[in-house]
């Protein structure tokens, strides 16, 4: 493993459009992932095989998979910008599950949380249900050889329970570990994390199952998202997880709750010497197109100063 | 010295508010000062004695500093919710040096920069000769009992060379140290520098003139400014420099340079269990009213979310 290469992994089609108000379109979001994996992006998060009923904007995943897919096929090139490219989605159930395989994706995001209220107003039922219902839908995408990612909600703060405890965020990681989850997503949910907490939560979370295997998932609600980053990278964890243009957030809305734009975590990554893979003029194209289809300004602090630095 | 006392300087009233295009009037910056003083600061950064023909907006200098110490002598009040609150202002010249004896201030920073290229398209002369120019003005300050700080401008990065080597940064903070300059302020003027290089120029002016004698000022212009704050932070440095509500950037200006927001500081510090004396409450009062002055959404991430927190 060559320790100065970082992995993105890019959510915006996923978890930064999911709470988009506005229907977006199946072609805008195909025309996201498309950009996006033209700017070399090589894992993919582009849909959620959740209820329609109560995530309307994700109701289109086959669809967009299904176009990604296709167009991949058609062109060589994309494969020959980046190494394959891996599609994910959520899937919270078998019925989702099936989905999943019926799309066809490479890894399949199953999640929990380390608090206990946050997994009750959410999912309706304890932890250690959540992972028991897991079972089923891991042993399922293990046959289908899908690689499997845990995601563990509030790891660094609830907004029902306050803080969390990091060995809290270790002990479900090695629950998720127990049932066959190889990857294990450790999410900052709503962005209230600090450097110090952070490096204790990786901490514990890599003394459980390998930081090797654990990414971080990091919203900038506090604006805290890349000094968090930092306090992991530091650590040793190599996988982190962002949204192209900070999608998921609002500058201006109350309590805006976007992922760390992706242009940002590259910029601060690859000035620091590390290797992501990743085109940052792509990146900016990405983002700018995408906002520009939700009629946002375009959100990225690195994007917006290298295209007002390019074009002074 | 208290390895967990993080001091911060405010610098919104002059760094934020110098190049704000629409004329902020006396009475507005009076109140600015007048809250960040309420909400715990302690050293306040009110004026820049520099031509009013190039920066209008700092114009009414002497007026915002009489105005606020006026204030502070008939608040026993605010001298006991703040150790004496130090004043400063920027002054680039014995004229800026002798409006800044006249107002009465406790600290003056005099500037130059890291780079050549700056220091000769920012005021007209080599960095050598910028330092030999204030060899007077230091000396007038000392007399005056004044504490003295200098601003290394572009020590991360020049919009003109580009990249800047750390030793040039710790050349010239010797070089400052040398003429009487008592506090080095190293700043990413442009907000280009990521953690790595953070490390490595506070490292060098460090060993050049002391780490208790070296401030962070960092922009967010790529949104690095608290990820390099952590790497300064952990190398030892103990004061950086803020704006109030993020002042000086407008979030959707072609490469926003606002400081990084006070709020979003001291919620990284505080988090980390750092003690800045500093009360969010008063800070976020102070932004929103600002900000509301200017006719600007309030823009400090913190800020946004907890008061969103707060009236959920």
């Amino acid at each position: 493993m060559n320790d100065r290469r970082v992995s993105v992994v890019e959510v915006g089609p996923r978890d930064g459009l999911q709470n988009e108000p506005q229907p977006v379109s199946t072609a805008d979001k195909l025309a996201l992932c498309q950009n996006l994996i033209e700017a070399g992006v090589s894992r993919l998060e582009a849909a959620a095989f959740v209820s329609p009923k109560w995530v309307p904007q994700m109701a289109d995943g086959l669809d967009v998979l299904a176009g990604v897919t296709a167009w991949l096929n058609t062109q060589g090139q994309a494969q020959r910008m980046s190494p394959k490219v891996a599609l994910s989605a959520l899937v919270p159930n078998q019925k989702g599950m099936e989905l999943a395989v019926q799309a066809g994706v490479d890894e399949v995001v199953v999640f929990t949380a380390a608090s206990e209220a946050f997994t009750q107003k959410n999912i309706n039922c304890s932890i250690a249900e959540s992972i028991d219902r897991f079972k089923p839908v891991i042993a399922q995408a293990l046959q289908a050889g899908m690689h499997v990612r845990g995601s563990i909600s509030c790891a660094l703060g609830c907004p029902y329970e306050g803080a969390v405890p990091a060995a809290k965020a270790a002990e479900v990681a090695q629950r998720l570990a127990d049932v066959g989850v190889m990857e294990f997503d450790v999410a900052d949910t709503i962005g209230v994390g600090t450097p110090g907490q952070t490096r204790a939560v990786f901490h514990a979370v890599g003394h459980a199952v390998g930081l090797s295997r654990v990414a971080g998932h990091f919203h900038d609600t506090y604006g805290q998202a890349l000094a968090n980053t930092l306090a992991a990278l530091e650590l040793g964890v190599r996988t982190f997880h962002s949204s192209i243009g900070g999608l998921g957030g609002c500058p201006y809305a109350k309590g805006a709750t976007g992922n760390v734009a992706t242009e940002d975590l590259v910029y601060m990554l690859e000035g620091m010497g590390y290797e992501t893979g990743l085109n940052m003029a792509g990146l900016i194209h990405a983002g700018q197109t995408i906002a520009q289809a939700l009629g946002r300004p375009y959100a990225s602090r690195a994007g917006r100063a290298l295209l007002a630095y390019r074009t002074r």
